[in-house]
Parts: C-alpha cells; sequence; structure tokens
C-alpha cells in the first residue's frame, strides 16, 4: 500500500490572500497531482487530522475538498480504512489503448521526402556564400542590406493599428499598386492595384488556389518534369497529378480532353528545363481552357532574371475568357526570407481568394509588404535587377566554364537565357538521383532531374544553379564537384 | 481588307548581333504581334520587296520566315494576292468557349463570407487604436516598437545565407531553444528544443495539420461555440466538422465513438466563451483519443494573457501517449503583423511537420525569427507580458464599469481570467449576428457569438474585447455603441 506521506505535503502551497476560498485551492491542487502522476492510484492520503496540522487549515476546508473530489471521482474512501486516490485515468483510458492514427494519406506523401535533395533543406540554408550549387538559391552577397534595412528602419518604429494588427488581407494598398506597376514594367503585363492580392511567396498562393479551385479527387495537369513545389502544393490538397510532356516549345497541351480542372505552368521558362514556351504553345493552351473549362495557374517564376532576349507575352494577358491566374514571387529577385509573393487575378477571383488567403495563411508580415513597397516604388527592385542579372551572367559563365574545363566527360550544359541554374545532362547512364545522393554526401549539393519527373522517362541530368557561387570561387567549386563524383564513382564500384 | 502599313514595320526589332539568325527574330516577332493583336486576323502584309527595303535585310531571310508562319498556320498565301494573317487564335479556340469553371466546394464555403463580421478584416486593421471592440485586436500602443526596432536592427544587416535564404524548415535553431524556454516558463511545459517548428502564426499551423493528419472526408471534432480560424482551416481541407458542446468545464467528449480523427480545443481558455477545461474533462479527451485512437490539437490560444489564477497543465503535458500538438501563437501577446507561431510535437511527428510545413507555406521570414529569438532570451517577452496583463486588466474593468452603467438594459457582462474579450449577454431576443451587423453599419465592430456555432443553438451575445480600447476611452467607446444600438433598434422597428 503506497502512501503519500512528505511529498503530498510539500507539493501543496495554499494561498490564504487568494480570491479562491482554501477548500477550492487544496480541491485543484489535489487534482492536479493526482492527473500529474504524483499521486498515482492506490495512493493512501495522510488522514484529515494529519492534515489540519500540517497545512494548518480547518478541518472543514479539508473534507470539502475531499468530498468534491472523491464525487468527481478521483479519491474513494474505505470505511475505516482512510482514503485513497482512485483512478481517474484507468477509469477513463481504455484497457488497451489504440494506437494513434497514422498520418493522413496525403499527409504521409507530401512529408515522405523527408528534409531531402528535393527542396530548400538542409542544404539551401547550410552552406555558405561562397559555394552553392543549389538552383534555387540566390546570392547572400547581392541581398541590398543596407538599403532593405534602411526601409524598414522607416517603418518598424510604427505602431498604428494598420502595421501592428493582421493587415490587410490583399495586402497593404501601397505595395499593390507597387506590384501592378512593376508586372506592367518587367512583364508587360496589364493589371490594376485591385487585381493584386499579396501573398507570403507563391507557395502560399499555390495553396490558397487549390483549396479555392480544387476539391479532392480534381485532377491537376503539372509539366513533367515540372516545379517540384508547386506540384507537392496540389499534391498535398489531394488532387491526382497528370503530368504533359515538355519539348522545345514549353508544355504540350493535351490533345484530348482529359477532364483535368486545371493546368500548372511555367510559360516564362519552364522549369526545370528552362525553355520559354513558343506563342502558338500559348495559343493552344488558352485554347485548352477555353475548350474544357479550366483553370490556368502561370507561375512566372524566375522571369525577371532574364539575361538575354525578350519575353513573350504573359498567358494572364493573352487571355481575354479570364481563365489565368499568374502567381509572381520575390523569392528568387530579392530573397526567400522576406516572404513575399503576389498573385494576379481576374476581378471576380480576387475576393474569394483574399478571404481564402486569409483562413489560409493570413496576410504576409505587414513590415516587410511595407518595405516592399517602398523598394519598388523608389526604383530601388530595377537597380538590383539589373546588378544581378549582371552578377549572375557571370556566375553563369564562370560555371560553364568551369564544366567545360573540369567535367566535359561526365556532362554537358549549355547557356541558358534565364533562371539561376543551368541543365547538366550526364553522358553516362547513372541515375541522376544516385549522382546527387552521392554528391551531396560528400557536400557539394546539386538537384537531380529525376526528382522533378511525374511519371515520364528522362534522360539524366543535374540542375547545377550559379547563383551561390562566386565567380572567382567557380573553379575550385567545381573541382570539389569533380573530386566528389569520382569519390562517390569508386565507392559504388566498391559495392 | 485591313493593312499592316507602318505599325507593322515600326514594330518590329531586328538584332544583328544577336546569335539568333535574322528570319527567327522576324518570325518570333510577327507571331508576338500576331499573338498579341497587333496584327489582327485578315490583316494584309506588305510585300517582300517593301519589307526588304524597310527592314535592311534580304529576301531570303524575309521568305523563310514568312514560309514558317505560314507552316505554324500563322500566316496564309493567296497566289497573286499576297500574304494574309491567318487566325492562330479562330482555328484553335472553341466555337463556344465553356465557361470557366466555378469555384471549388471547399473554396466556395471557405471564401463565402467575403471579408464580413467573422475575421480580421475589414475593421480589425482599419479602426483607429483608441475604439475598437473587435476581439482579437491587441492594443497597438502596448507593442514594443522601440525595442523590436532595435532588435530588427540588429540582424537586418546580416547577409549571411541563414537569413536571406528559405531558412531551416523547423524555424531557427535559437528560436526554438527560446520557445521550449518560453512554454516552459508561462505554461509549464515540458519539451526540447527538437520538439518545436516554428509556424507563420497559428493559422499555418493547422493547415499543416490538416494536410499532414487528415484526408479529404476525415471527420473533426470543433467546439460549438469554437474558434472560427482553426475551424475554417479544417474545412478548407474538406474536412467535416462535428460540433461538441461547451459547458462550465470546458469541450464535453462525445460519449461514444463517431469515428472522428481530430479534436480541435482550447482547453486554456475555451475560445470563445472563456472557461477553462477542467481536470476530469482534460483526463476525458485524453481517454477518447486513446479509445479511439485519435489525435487532439491543443490551440492554447490567449493562455499567457491570464489576469487571475493559474494554469492548469496542458493536454500535450498530460498525455503520456502522444496523441497531442499543441499550438502556439505570438499574435496576441506580441502582435498578428509579425507572423510568428509554433508547433510543440511528439519526436515522432517534427520531420513530417516540418516537411509538410514547408511544402505548404515556407518557414516564416528568418529576421522576424531572430529577432523574437532575441526578445525571448532576453527576457523582454516577460516584461512585455507583465505590462501587457496589468494594461489589459484595467481595460477590461473599464469596459465592464461602463457596460453595467451604460448598457445594463441590453447586455450582462462578467469578468474573464484571460483573454481578450468578454462575452456580452443580450437579454433581450434579438438575433446577435443582426445587432453586431447592425452595429457596425454605425462604426461599431464586435463579433456575434453567432458566428462561432457549429450547429448548436446558443443564446445570443456579443464578443466585446477590450484589448483595443484605451481604459480613459472605454465611457465614450461604450456610449457609441449604446447609441448605435439605439440608432440600429429605431431602424429596424420602422421597416
Amino acid at each position: 500500500m503506497k502512501s503519500a506521506g512528505g511529498r503530498l505535503l510539500t507539493g501543496l502551497e495554499l494561498d490564504r490572500a487568494a480570491d479562491r476560498p482554501l477548500h477550492q485551492q487544496l480541491h485543484e491542487q489535489l487534482k492536479g497531482q493526482i492527473l500529474g502522476g504524483a499521486l498515482p492510484s492506490g495512493t493512501r492520503l495522510p488522514s484529515t487530522r494529519t492534515l489540519v496540522s500540517e497545512l494548518g487549515v480547518s478541518r472543514i476546508t479539508i473534507v470539502t475538498a475531499f468530498e468534491q473530489l472523491t464525487a468527481e471521482g478521483f479519491l474513494r474512501s474505505r470505511a475505516g480504512d482512510g482514503t485513497y486516490v482512485d483512478s481517474l485515468w484507468s477509469d477513463r483510458a481504455p484497457a488497451r489503448p489504440l494506437p494513434r492514427p497514422p498520418l493522413s494519406e496525403r499527409g504521409a506523401a507530401t512529408s515522405a521526402r523527408g528534409t531531402s535533395l528535393f527542396t530548400d533543406a538542409p542544404h539551401s540554408w547550410a552552406p555558405s556564400e561562397t559555394e552553392s550549387f543549389v538552383a534555387s538559391q540566390v546570392a547572400a552577397s547581392a541581398f541590398p542590406a543596407a538599403a532593405w534595412k534602411r526601409l524598414l528602419g522607416r517603418h518598424a518604429g510604427r505602431t498604428d493599428q494598420s502595421l501592428i494588427g493582421y493587415g490587410d488581407p490583399h495586402g497593404l494598398r501601397a505595395l499593390r499598386e507597387a506590384i501592378s506597376e512593376y508586372v506592367n514594367d518587367v512583364r508587360g503585363l496589364d493589371c490594376t492595384p485591385d487585381q493584386v492580392v499579396v501573398t507570403s511567396g507563391a507557395q502560399q498562393a499555390f495553396n490558397v488556389l487549390s483549396v479555392l479551385l480544387l476539391d479532392a479527387g480534381d485532377t491537376v495537369l503539372v509539366e513533367d518534369p515540372g516545379h517540384i513545389s508547386g506540384r507537392l502544393a496540389f499534391q498535398s490538397q489531394g488532387c491526382p497529378l497528370h503530368g504533359v510532356p515538355v519539348d522545345d516549345d514549353g508544355a504540350v497541351p493535351p490533345a484530348v480532353d482529359d477532364g483535368a480542372r486545371l493546368a500548372c505552368l511555367t510559360p516564362a521558362r519552364q522549369h526545370p528545363l528552362g525553355v520559354a514556351m513558343s506563342p502558338v504553345r500559348r495559343a493552344e493552351w488558352i485554347a485548352w481552357a477555353q475548350r474544357n473549362g479550366g483553370w490556368i495557374v502561370e507561375d512566372d517564376c524566375d522571369s525577371e532574371l532574364r539575361y538575354r532576349g525578350k519575353h513573350l507575352p504573359t498567358l494572364f494577358g493573352l487571355d481575354p475568357s479570364r481563365h489565368v491566374i499568374m502567381v509572381g514571387s520575390f523569392s528568387k529577385v530579392l530573397s526567400p526570407s522576406i516572404r513575399l509573393g503576389y498573385c494576379i487575378l481576374p476581378e471576380d477571383l480576387v475576393e474569394p481568394f483574399a478571404t481564402a488567403s486569409s483562413v489560409i495563411g493570413r496576410p504576409p508580415a505587414v513590415l516587410f509588404q511595407a518595405a516592399m513597397a517602398d523598394f519598388l516604388a523608389e526604383g530601388q527592385m530595377h537597380a538590383h535587377l539589373r546588378r544581378s542579372r549582371k552578377l549572375y551572367a557571370a556566375r553563369q559563365e564562370a560555371l560553364l566554364e568551369a564544366l567545360g574545363q573540369q567535367l566535359p566527360y561526365r556532362l554537358h550544359a549549355a547557356p541558358v537565357d534565364s533562371g539561376l541554374h543551368v541543365m547538366g545532362w550526364l553522358h553516362g547512364a547513372e541515375d541522376d538521383v544516385e549522382v546527387a545522393r552521392g554528391l551531396a554526401a560528400r557536400g557539394v549539393y546539386t538537384y537531380p532531374l529525376g526528382e522533378y519527373r511525374v511519371t515520364r522517362r528522362l534522360p539524366s541530368a543535374l540542375l547545377i544553379g550559379f547563383a551561390g557561387t562566386a565567380a572567382e570561387h567557380m573553379p575550385q567549386a567545381v573541382g570539389r564537384m569533380a573530386a566528389a563524383w569520382d569519390a562517390w564513382e569508386r565507392s559504388s564500384a566498391r559495392r
């Protein structure tokens, strides 16, 4: 037979100055000890007399508390044998508890890859500035830290409700105005500030659009190979994906209607292959949407980082029937850490999108919205883009030169007109996922094309990012890639 | 018959220095003009001879481009009658375009309320600091703007990859450590930094948990009346809701297993009614999870803003079987505009959650994470909480006094131990949603209890927030509420 002994008495703290009567305090605390396991089922409590003397309270206080606890099932009295802790838990807990439920199907699929090769973790935040081949990595040194800090400082001291509260679900008005001018300048896209909704990056936009436009089971057309993040967003919403192949003109629309409700496309720069969608294809996709009553989500990723040639008109701008929603992001052109992107929407979708967006993720941090509005309105973004294009063009050139000199026997890479990575097509028959894993295990991070496939068989290739490595470090960085590759090859030959 | 005339010629810009052959440039640009509508279907192009002289290119350049455009369906030659723009669009576009698809079922449900009474828009960001009864509104003047600005300034100039990149999907390590200490201090919750994942507020956490744990069609138990935002998150994921009633001991677990897979609960302070869940109920809910193999999401909202009494232990801390996930947020205790919250998870759920979270919304703005880590670690949060509790307690007192003096014939409100609003129970039989609308139309914003119901019939009440109105302004503010109510009553009596 267990006894509560000293532990019970030391654990209790009754406060005579509190509003709550002492018997209630005693009741609550004993209950807490029982629930917390400090007084296990079967423990015999000290006698009322002992408690009166130890706690310095009246007998009625103790009796009242004990009676309540007994009534609630926490205590049990045995005639002539004192008071015992009854089992609140074992009365209620099942004899054989069921195991926890598993993850949902889509949850398991969404989280299956873990923090693996496919996305930002762990390598895009771990590597140093001087050396990374991660395709999504921007140059930290190119970030206009001083200007950004100054703009943040301008608004950080404000305590007006517009900056301290949740913020307008559509985004800060000044930022919506600045974005509508920005997309006109850099993308030739004609829209009003009312058609802009600010999001926490493109990823949030994909998720909101999934909820808004798709029910579970609705099929989504995605490019194959295609943008992993966008695809995961739709998949995490329980929507089956159909891959459409990509050729030199971009994604190929399905010849017959397959019942898909939405197509997610990257016409400006196919991700990851890098081709710009041809004008004919653009017309064909818009016809697809009109013929089948489908939505098009135009993922405009990387479009501003163009080194050569001009942009073709956006699908959004080409489509008079308003089947297209454009998604843009400042992650690549400025920094992913500020979590700002935007959607350009047909007028009648603006309110539903803003409402769904505020349900799903709330408006993004208002301070950053205010700073970004100024950054755009004061022309700093244009200056930053000019600098970035020059910097990245030089880094691309250095990468291609180093690859050509040091790895010509492994892969072939051609220059790209825009974006942050080149495709390194492997000469050998190795599985690119295996190669990327082998390199990653040796500290050299790339993305394998295989991770971007939906169902289509693709040649082996690595996405090799050039933005994260300074031009002058490129030869050594590629040298380390070559060495890691050799080491991986030796170790896999041994197995 | 239309003629392209001068517009065609001025619109073309051929670059002899470009890599691309001139005929390709001409081809692309003509295609672009046709697709863009600058050259409508039926337009007659100038003759080859004219173009040779106007553009200063060879005949073969023009013929090659025209041939390609003709092959692609953009142009059409009529023997002896020159070259015309063919209709790329009308060939592809369906004769009778289908209308755009409607919103998804869940999208329509999610966005149905528009920017209405129920959430942050428009009134929580619009009203002035001196006067608001919106329950979710914090005091902008209480925001520690100077300290926060200083902390932002400390990190804003940094350009290391950890601050410029996407950020660790789990959240900044320093912040995870600070949060694990914080929840121990303020909530008595024992967890390691490894069990903490930083989110963009509670709302993102609900959404990630929906995807991770629920497939479409899985039933979710929610409190009735209950937290609107959490409920909307599950609903937006296509999950049917079952309401469980709330009494003075908190939410009542279902007597028999109804197949629900997850229960979303607010034990610390039932939202919106304000009761703390009793220990017995806590045990019963944990037993529910163990018996049915269900998840519990413990929404710890408002728990730190406690004016009286102590916290009961969290469900997370009470449950050894790890069925519970706790969701916390800094929106109410600091500001919703910084978009920071957290999940405390059983160890084996940490990686799946972090991965799903980075798919669904990416890690929150890293700069704010760095500042928040310092804010917590340097003890500023504790100082801020002390000040806030004092400020809000005074505001609550002022509100109750003013309501008692000016609106005793309309409603009865009792003091609350924690949170940012009191319940104003209406004496009359008016529909509270109608009352709230009537007041809102006159510039006085409250939330009606009716908006929080799932299916249960509830007495009429308004949630009246006290945090957004200075104590000295309370009498006038309540006076304006009384006047608005009178005016609404008169106008509805006339109808």
